[in-house]
């Protein structure tokens, strides 16, 4: 049995997601409040984040932790379909992407959208902060001016092959368009390129999330938008 | 030619070089001061951050982008000496680990020490404030005795072989122990580990690393200290 044990809105656990349905690999999700610091989740993961995947393999129990952890397992798991490019130099481009999304994008985006206008709210941390929010809002659009350059640069993301970067670029760009901030019809190169992404049967869950009391932006789960 | 732009106290550039010179690749060093936003850094790397290797084989050019790439791309070049472990628990346990400092203890105690007494000083940010030293120091003492525990369950950090976790713990601590910070004596076990890392040939440049203006703490150097 395979157990993702992950937050709905959160990027990480969203990559963890989508990664299983690409490999088609069976899993059940066990949903967590990270901030509750559940007894559950810190015994997996001592710094009490999603996601964390618990395989229980005939070899003994797997428990990966984190994105690129959990997203590295599966590919050695299951090598085909491969979620990395052949040749080494598109391997490194893929992984930078990751990263840009992982480390840049969520301190210039997350930071200031999703905490703002979804951490605070679920934490009982107080009213969102507008000037907070119009930062967010700012660096987004270079955010997407920067993807819209390399789409315009080569065929897909990180190349033609559908890759961790897709993973990693849709699953925050998907949890900022939950709340309806991505301005996607002055994008529309990313536009295009987020609409294949939806099309992805891999991605039909994620864009069934609802969370209690918060609906998304109407476009969210529209494939046509 | 393979070329590592990197800055000798940034954690992720040290874990490069380590790697490197674990799996015995020939490289060459180029020094960059990231917060001056040199052209040919951010060339390579639109984040502007270190490390970058750029490795031009008979096949082309391969720019890898951030430590966790840099690695997976060179333990894909040179599978031997690997540096992840064998099994798919203990790899996770690995990747694990190395989150856990390239997030966890970047954000609790470089983001106090480093900053504060380092990179404050380097980029002319005025003088260190001694309530976020008190603070990267606590946290410090919890992720020693947080490394003491897992030595304490089993043979070395993520198991018995040398491997990524080990690289991005000493790479991490090593920083700090520049500035004279960790409290090796308060934590034996941790100081053990140390010591033995201290002693692979892949430490030595790292050992020998000195910044113009700002010694070392005396025993950084030392093998028995």
């Amino acid at each position: 049995m395979r157990t993702l044990h992950h937050w709905p809105l959160d990027p990480w656990s969203r990559q963890a997601r989508i990664a299983l349905a690409e490999k088609q690999l069976a899993f059940e999700l066990r949903f967590e409040r990270p901030w509750d610091a559940p007894e559950d989740l810190l015994a997996l993961n001592p710094a009490g984040l999603t996601p964390v995947l618990v395989d229980e393999t005939p070899q003994g129990r797997v428990v990966a932790v984190e994105a690129r952890a959990i997203l590295e397992y599966l590919e050695e798991l299951k090598p085909e379909p491969s979620l990395l490019p052949g040749g080494p130099a598109e391997r490194a481009e893929a992984r930078r992407l990751c990263h840009w999304f992982d480390r840049k994008f969520d301190a210039e985006v997350n930071a200031y959208l999703l905490f703002e206008k979804l951490e605070k709210r679920l934490q009982g941390l107080g009213a969102p902060d507008m000037e907070a929010i119009r930062a967010g809002r700012d660096y987004l659009r270079w955010h997407l001016d920067y993807v819209t350059g390399l789409l315009d640069q080569r065929d897909g993301l990180a190349g033609p092959r559908y890759s961790l970067a897709d993973i990693a670029a849709s699953a925050h760009l998907s949890c900022i368009d939950y709340l309806g901030d991505v301005p996607w019809d002055e994008f529309p190169a990313a536009k295009a390129w987020y609409e294949r992404i939806k099309c992805r049967p891999s991605f039909r869950a994620i864009l069934e999330d609802r969370l209690p009391g918060m609906a998304p932006a109407r476009w969210y789960a529209d494939l046509d938008f």
